[in-house]
């Protein structure tokens, strides 16, 4: 009977926003690990999502690129089975497991069918605390790697974002590539790797979710058996980022008719107070789609790209305000003229009216369009917990963006943009550009 | 009372399997049009699909590449409004509108909120039925085009898969990338895209779904607020590709430490009797996943690569059965060889009853975790329709994957696998390889 009562609870609010249908337990395993939980039994499945805060930028100083490598290294066999073993008994079960790794996050997401669901998490299990690491497997994944790290030195767009950390960050991880450098990732060794696991997958940065056909108490059974074994303390954090770039040009010659340019400055943290205002500001700004004033300026008026956007980039050590434009080798210095000009005309006169109404429209009406499927609201819901966020966000998010007024805007671009310190790193030919300083 | 009604009875259905939750209704427009809708009241918004049968490949003879520069238009400006106002108009009701071209098919992506449906709809019939093409859009879209195009000509995995196609088609459109090549993209005109879009946008080869908080009533009504505007007859298909290729290698010289290969042969039709035969049989030679023979063969025991797959592509107009491969150019031709090895032994000797037993398992298991959320499973019914597929192929489709035998498997392996009918083409420095006859 509860069964039937929950179903036609939600029916009811079928019509209230996106937040009364999102139902989020938090639940507590007996072993004393927290996690998220929204039930929905539609599907005979459960999406699970765990998050290890820290993610690659607790590489060891000299170690750059070895937590990456270790993450590909997960479902290269764990426990008793080689990688085809452990291959062959995911399938058999019909789970899919997905280990990526970021900056600030290692992230395992999982799913699997209730009916093989035990079987699922010991073998998720197995992955999580007993990788083997086998030495063939570890030459396997790093000649990947390789691979992959010079197929990026001959992407202008990734040249282009990977020089603006370099300058931005220097030494901090920050200022390398996930992945590593070639001759970083050449010296990683077996020991290196097992180092490496130890460094960021425990329990003390551990964050987890799951949407599904699950209940709360079948949850904290769950997150037992497949987390108390991880360890208890992880790697220090690698401290704040200091952000060493000023305004500029970084010309990166390449071989191309067309140039990239990744720019930006420094940003505003998550918590600060006015986030919410400056997401609003680079939602009119400069942000995804064809209505924006990048766009106007540079792309409808005067044909210089067919692209151009910015975006707040708040990391966990470091806050950046970023954008990307690309335009022909000839026209990309007129290009960044208009996006600085656009920039300081924001800083100064604000924004309308009109705009930061059809901006508000936009940005609350999309909100629910995320919550579309287990998967994505799992990884919804893991990401709010790792921003310090409470089960109440979604209910009131909204509120949040409707609340910012148009002074609320000025007070916030006038402090965040910059034209002055804006950073321009162009990738290829670019005609009437230098590099500065 | 409805609502409720249906509500519960949904949560009756949740412990079957994933056909009893998705009640596809087959609705008809008072105007005559078909759709398939799944009602789901939970997030108030729509997921719309729409699919132009015919897609690229209705492209005019000497005119490659205008259907996809007409479908990079269709989103900058309609009716009374530019790029600027169209985009802005979206962005205000929170609408998300996606065009996309393939070989067989134009699809239109849309979703939209329920609050907002009306207006989203009518500026949607906007884009579909009244683009402007003016003349700087055009231009704009065409330089996008042709830097893509230009950053292909650097890939080797779209050098690999295109030279493929001009070996394997040769005049026939899907011998030619979508995009088309440079000197005929920049030589189309706007009479060109406004032919273009009179060649495939057309009422004769509709594909609609829905779903999400909409009526089988309120569905008919806005199909045709929206689709009724179209032309009734499209241009005529292309006809069969003639397949050319022989068995044998194609080097193309391209410098890189590791080759790309794209091998592959005559595949079987999706109508074909034999079809979730070969479906099962290419599950354990070389789909995705970690586990299957390929992978075992080139990888596992050998270390000739991080990954190898094949995959059945039924087209239209032609089928093939591909695969892929990346390797060091010292070590490709091995890799080769050992395809080719594999490829033939499966042939004659089929596989194991385990191994069946295991991809069943796999295919039937991992079915249910697509049906995750209204936009996937409105992708999924689209998709269904154009292949011919009735609404209870979704109830059905596990059972002909457990009917297949290894008699089947047998006699699909010895009439489909011809490792002498192989065709490499190996992107890269390859030693040992030439291109042969």
């Amino acid at each position: 009977m509860i069964r039937f009562a929950c179903a036609c609870i939600l029916a009811l609010v079928a019509a209230l926003p996106v937040r009364a249908a999102v139902d989020i337990q938090e639940v507590t395993s007996p072993g004393g690990i927290d996690a998220w939980l929204v039930e929905s039994h539609e599907i005979p499945f459960v999406a699970l999502e765990i998050r290890f805060q820290g993610g690659a930028s607790l590489d060891a100083p000299g170690k750059r690129g070895a937590i990456n490598l270790m993450t590909g290294l997960l479902e290269e066999g764990a426990g008793e089975m080689d990688a085809r073993a452990f291959a062959t008994a995911r399938d058999a079960l019909a789970a899919s497991f997905e280990f990526d790794v970021y900056n600030d996050a290692l992230s395992v997401s999982a799913q699997f069918l209730t009916e093989n669901r035990a079987a699922a998490v010991d073998l998720l299990r197995l992955a999580l605390t007993e990788p083997r690491f086998d030495q063939d497997a570890v030459e396997r994944v790093r000649a990947q790697v390789v691979s992959a790290i010079r197929s990026d030195a001959k992407d202008p767009d990734k040249i282009a974002s990977h020089t603006f950390n370099e300058l931005a960050f220097g030494d901090h991880p920050y200022g390398t590539p996930v992945n590593g450098r070639e001759e970083d990732v050449t010296a990683l060794t077996r020991a290196d790797v097992i180092e490496a696991k130890s460094r960021v997958m425990t329990r003390d940065r551990l964050f987890v979710s799951a949407v599904g056909d699950i209940t709360a108490q079948e949850l904290g059974v769950l997150l037992d058996d497949l987390l108390a074994g991880l360890p208890e303390r992880g790697a220090p954090m690698p401290g704040k980022a200091e952000y060493r770039l000023s305004g500029g040009v970084t010309v990166v010659p390449f071989d191309t008719p067309q140039s990239v340019a990744v720019f930006g400055h420094e940003g505003i943290d998550r918590d600060d107070p006015d986030f919410f205002a400056a997401y609003v500001l680079n939602g009119v700004l400069g942000s995804g789609g064809f209505s924006s004033r990048l766009m106007e300026e540079v792309r409808e008026k005067r044909g210089l790209t067919y692209g151009v956007y910015s975006y707040l980039y708040p990391m966990d050590h470091a806050a950046l305000m970023l954008g990307q434009v690309a335009s022909a080798n000839n026209r990309v210095a007129e290009a960044i003229d208009v996006i600085r000009a656009e920039w300081a005309s924001v800083a100064q006169e604000g924004i309308t009216q009109a705009e930061l109404d059809a901006v508000k429209t936009y940005l609350t009406g999309a909100y629910p369009l995320r919550f579309d499927g287990n998967g994505p609201i799992a990884n919804i819901m893991v990401g709010m917990q790792m921003q310090g966020q409470g089960v109440d966000y979604i209910a009131t998010r909204n509120d949040k963006i409707n609340a910012v007024t148009l002074s609320d805007i000025r007070r916030v671009a006038a402090r965040l943009l910059d034209a002055d310190a804006l950073h321009f790193v162009v990738v290829g030919q670019p005609v009437g550009l230098e590099t500065t300083n």
